[in-house]
């Protein structure tokens, strides 16, 4: 058997290195245009802190680790050029050589990951103008950073990414400006969080513009619709795209949102095809279908399903979904959800309420803080949608909480009813989730 | 409608403010025999390190909002002396005034809390043995720690508390040793949990003696088994049981090792009696049925509960029960248990198996560690049965998503499923529980 994988990130390893294991006997190639093995992208803005930590320390193998420990044969610098379904086989080129050739396939994992949309306005290819998907744009801006100790950063687009960079380069010692288009940080999120997240972000000295246009930028300053903003830098952060184009051209379908479309096995239309990763569509457990929602956790798990399935092919598992579950830190902040969205709620008809509750997050112990949690849930069943948190110390692995609860259909009177941890180091005697479900019941 | 409330901690300051919120007409009376209102007696330990934060900074609640706010009618120095249910009224006594007086009660609710197991031993009353249970004996500790200066203890028993308090004490600056009866500590977890503990206990320069016999104590030494250990004082944590003497007297029905014996509505055999916390038995969710597993949390719910039935005798609810969630901290280390213990699951004739695993607790992130996680499961099925976890970083919330799975009856296959948060400051891509899912499912 000879499997090829297109793309070496977090998604097309874990599918080749699942194979490996399962089927030491198959031949598994792997090719990677760029020149970086799998890496940690979600810890890049943290690289930047550590001067002397290499790029290279957020690599999630060495490359001898993935050839000679695992046995696959990954290719770096190796562009996928062309699928040709029909022949089962695929057109690389190799550009450190110069050469192309072609390798043939019995089965293909599609794994090119998402690419980080770009700013067609004049001056965003100037060298202090950066992006920040690849740990190309982390070599950039970490040199630039350095060299050149700039002393206000312009950050374009308020989502997860530049809100975690504006807490690293205001940790650095610039100062920070962070310009939205749209009228709102976090457009997902309901506006308790929303609001607090703000407030936060000024007590902690970032500016955010929300509702402005940006025009142009000079080298020395971004100019908008409000004026200009002088800056040592830009950083534009305004999405990513799943990466469907060779796919596409082959005769691949594409699904959600330019994502390739993808059954519950993770296969596409094209024969012995699957896809998984940051271009694929991904399944929303309670929803009961495909919706796209990039993040590392999840091309793990799809390359996981992936190598399985293709080492198995009598005994395949379908993909088990995601529940939407995001977190981020912004300074001592940390904000994050679980489950669906109220525009999602709308979308699907659904009667909801919520519940927001303002507690402390230990009993009477130093440290901790406070935090806010919302829970969303359906009126009359009371059965638990969604659970937004900001706030300080422990929010994430309180989030899994709902997470857990969300899976397994809980109401908000069952959320009400679990017997959680409690020490003072902590958390008080009724743990902020429980204080919302006793609220939310009241609600239901 | 009159409730007398015999005991003013968690339990029973819990269902006395449930009733007046419901029921503000009601007349509830309150009778406390220390001179304490309720306190959060878990985190009577960190108040040693606190100078000058006085016990009762711990109050739940200021005896002017208890009773004028609450609109509670709370009486210390008062002590139940008898219960007479057939005439329903109560003989009180007033230590302050010395005198004694009757009151009758339409309901009442049983709330004496539990009582610290006495050394029956020389030596054990000088004014250098101490008990750790009450604000009292917080007072006398911490009076005795910064008036005498000590710089060795010898803390007798090896439960949380005395774990708790070795901590402590070492971060104050002393020597500790513990002297442990059983030939092990946390005798109810599992041996790579256990081992974990003690190794770390000793790295942190605290000696535990296990298999040693107490003998007496002069003041400057205790006498054991193994020979003579010198210290400043001795503080003895040998278990608790629940106070029941006042209602066994009444005719009240003892159940599970000594606590008064409940119905799913927290009702004893007497009539318009209910019982709550630490005196009372408690329903395991898991086992369906009751057991006695004294901490704050349930003491908290179950007056939630016997307040509610007391304000609503028409809709009662029944106590939904724990899962015997508990947690502690030691030093850096949290150490925390949900679900049955092996010993359980043997008693119940369950086939189990276990995986455990060693993991790190953050992504490419400053600062975290590693955590131990062991996942108990039955065998066949997969339905997750317990969780016990050790180490450093977020320890008791990842307990809480396990305590969530075992509360919704998930398998570990289900466990392996859930789309837990990620970001490098909070977890690995595949959490410590993800990771113990996974090496459960290979073993189910």
């Amino acid at each position: 058997m000879k499997v090829v994988v297109v793309g070496g990130s977090a998604a097309g390893l874990t599918a080749a290195s699942t194979i490996k294991r399962r089927k030491p006997e198959a031949r598994v190639m792997v090719f990677e245009k760029s020149g970086d093995v799998s890496y940690g992208a979600c810890a890049m803005p943290y690289n930047l802190l550590q001067k002397d930590k290499p790029p290279e320390s957020l690599y999630a193998l060495t490359y001898k680790e993935i050839t000679e420990v695992r046995g696959i044969d990954y290719r770096l610098y190796s562009e996928v050029l062309s699928i040709e379904p029909q022949k089962g086989r695929v057109v690389v080129y190799d550009r450190e050589n110069s050469r192309k050739y072609i390798e043939e396939y019995d089965y293909l994992v599609y794994a090119t990951g998402a690419l980080a949309n770009r700013l067609p306005l004049r001056g965003f290819d100037l060298p202090n103008a950066f992006y920040f998907k690849t740990l190309d744009d982390l070599r950039r801006v970490k040199k630039f950073i350095y060299e050149e100790n700039p002393k206000m950063a312009c950050l374009i687009g308020a989502g997860f990414i530049n809100l975690e960079l504006a807490d690293v380069f205001k940790e650095l010692g610039m100062d920070v400006v962070v310009l939205e288009k749209m009228d709102r940080i976090l457009p997902s999120y309901e506006p308790e969080i929303r609001q607090k997240a703000e407030e936060y972000l000024k007590e902690k000295g970032v500016v955010v513009v929300t509702s402005v246009e940006v025009n142009s930028f000079d080298g020395s300053a971004v100019d908008t619709s409000m004026g200009r903003v002088p800056c040592d830098f830009v950083v534009a952060a305004v999405g990513v795209r799943p990466n469907g184009e060779i796919i596409r051209e082959a005769g691949g379908e594409i699904g959600y949102k330019g994502a390739v479309k993808v059954n519950s096995y993770l296969e596409t239309n094209l024969d012995n095809v699957f896809a998984a990763g940051d271009c694929a569509e991904h399944y929303v457990r309670v929803l009961d279908r495909n919706l796209y929602m990039p993040l590392g956790t999840t091309a793990n798990k799809q390359g996981r399903i992936v190598g399985h399935n293709i080492a198995f092919p009598n005994g395949k598992k379908p993909f088990y979904g995601i529940n939407q579950t995001s977190v981020f830190k912004i300074f001592d902040y940390t904000v994050g959800a679980t489950g669906l969205f109220t525009r999602q709620l709308d979308e699907e008809g659904i009667s909801w309420g919520k519940s927001v509750v303002d507690v402390r997050t230990r009993g009477a112990y130093p440290g901790g803080g406070k935090m806010r949690v919302c829970l969303l849930f359906e009126k009359g069943s009371g059965r638990l949608l969604g659970c937004q948190i900001i706030g300080e110390d422990v929010v994430a692995k309180r989030l899994d909480v709902a997470a857990a609860a969300i899976y397994a259909g809980l109401t908000v009177f069952e959320l009400a009813e679990l017997d959680l941890s409690y020490a003072p180091p902590y958390s008080p005697v009724w743990d902020p989730l429980l204080v919302a479900a006793n609220q939310a019941v009241k609600a239901v």
